[in-house]
């Protein structure tokens, strides 16, 4: 099994990067493993720990419709461009937290994506040289106001409320490039989304390029890659899990915002 | 004068805020003032330290047409609801600095416009107790491609360039609500920009009010309250000034990214 890179929140309150065991014990690491971070001796027990989210990124830069087949439900071509869009750091959830449906919103939807983690501060890196700034992996769900979306023309609000970016629920270094992705709702056994990341039109490399030539991606920075064809509704009491092959499973609760 | 609310980057490298006196010593905070920060003993002198943006915020939310004549000049009604958009944090740069125009915008404009510095933890904050959420006032220029912004649809990219906030010099507590905004070109004596903060669509209380219903607004956090009527290009060599009465002058130059 691949080694899993996790964050947690000790019993004392303490913040910490590390590596989470197959018995579930989680190893501390002295700082982030992007920024060299080393195990330590100190060890922490299933009941001491909570799981967060796998990072804290400065900033969240999604991408709109990188696979053809969801470009299509949303009745456009695919982009000539990434199009890409920020969520704010406040959207993150840990898997297992609970993704609040505002009363703002009519209908809020589920996207799974993959998610790429940045291992070092990018600017104008070059295609050929994007591929290794990408420190690891991860699974995100790319929450989004689907009524609010279309209403504003500008995508922040539909896909800026607190909760709207579960992410985990850790990091993994590599990934099969043509590694499944699938979304399950409640207890259907039948996927509503299930693709191949493969099939992305902009691949993990290209986008890495692509950003880094606008802004300067940091150490942490997180990129949603996109989701792929099956979005659709949230209602409160529904789970949600989004699974990429090589990765786990993502999984979260909704409920109505007070 | 007002008392001035700077943060510097000292000549051993250190990272502090400070109170810039009239005669341009800076007294350190052992804190962000927003922060309950106080003053020590540490001070610098002029040729100690270099003035870098105000704050270090964790999300900048910006609001796209807040000026009646502003709607009208890009031929849009006012919008019903803010029309809220996010800049990425690695825009953010001092006054003093350059702005780059990078090779894939063929316009370049500038945006004057007040920017609200937020002091404490704001979520669904009612409107009647936002004001005080406010800690100060500085000096934003939202700079813009304006190719680019029509173009992709959504503004992340035409607005998200390193450098596109320049922001400062430094923070004020309180500002006149009628205060003017000028922002000038070079050695022009005719400012390009020039209107009241008081003909906002959306006043500073109304606008954290919306934004903290959406996503929780953090101490440092800055938001943008639109630009008015006047918007134009900048060229590599200019020199652009935005001065809002009871704040200061934010001064930038302008060149071509590499």
């Amino acid at each position: 099994m691949a080694q899993r890179y996790v964050r947690v929140q000790s019993h004392l309150g303490h913040l910490h990067y590390g590596l989470l065991h197959p018995d579930r014990r989680v190893q501390v690491l002295d700082a982030p493993p992007w920024l060299q971070g080393q195990p330590t001796d100190a060890e922490l027990a299933p009941a001491q720990y909570t799981i967060l989210a796998p990072c804290a990124p400065s900033k969240i830069v999604a991408v709109g419709k990188n696979y053809a087949d969801h470009a299509a439900e949303m009745g456009t071509p695919p982009p000539p461009e990434p199009l890409i869009f920020l969520k704010p750091s406040t959207t993150v959830i840990a898997s297992g937290s609970t993704i609040y449906c505002p009363p703002q919103a009519q209908r809020v939807d589920y996207e799974g994506e993959l998610a790429l983690i940045i291992g070092e501060r990018c600017a104008q890196v070059p295609l050929e040289e994007a591929q290794p700034k990408i420190w690891g992996y991860t699974i995100a769900n790319d929450v989004t106001a689907r009524d609010l979306q279309a209403r504003d023309g500008q995508w922040t609000r539909a896909k800026g409320f607190d909760s709207f970016c579960p992410l985990g629920p850790w990091i993994v270094r590599g990934i099969n490039s043509a590694a499944h992705l699938q979304t399950f709702l409640n207890d259907q056994p039948d996927p509503v989304q299930s693709a191949s990341i493969e099939t992305m039109i902009f691949s993990p490399g290209q986008l890495v390029a692509y950003i880094s030539d606008i802004m300067t991606l940091l150490p942490g920075d997180v990129i949603l890659t996109g989701t792929p064809a099956g979005i659709g509704p949230l209602t409160p009491g529904d789970r949600v899990r989004v699974e990429i092959e090589g990765i786990g499973a993502l999984e979260n609760v909704v409920a109505a915002r007070a």
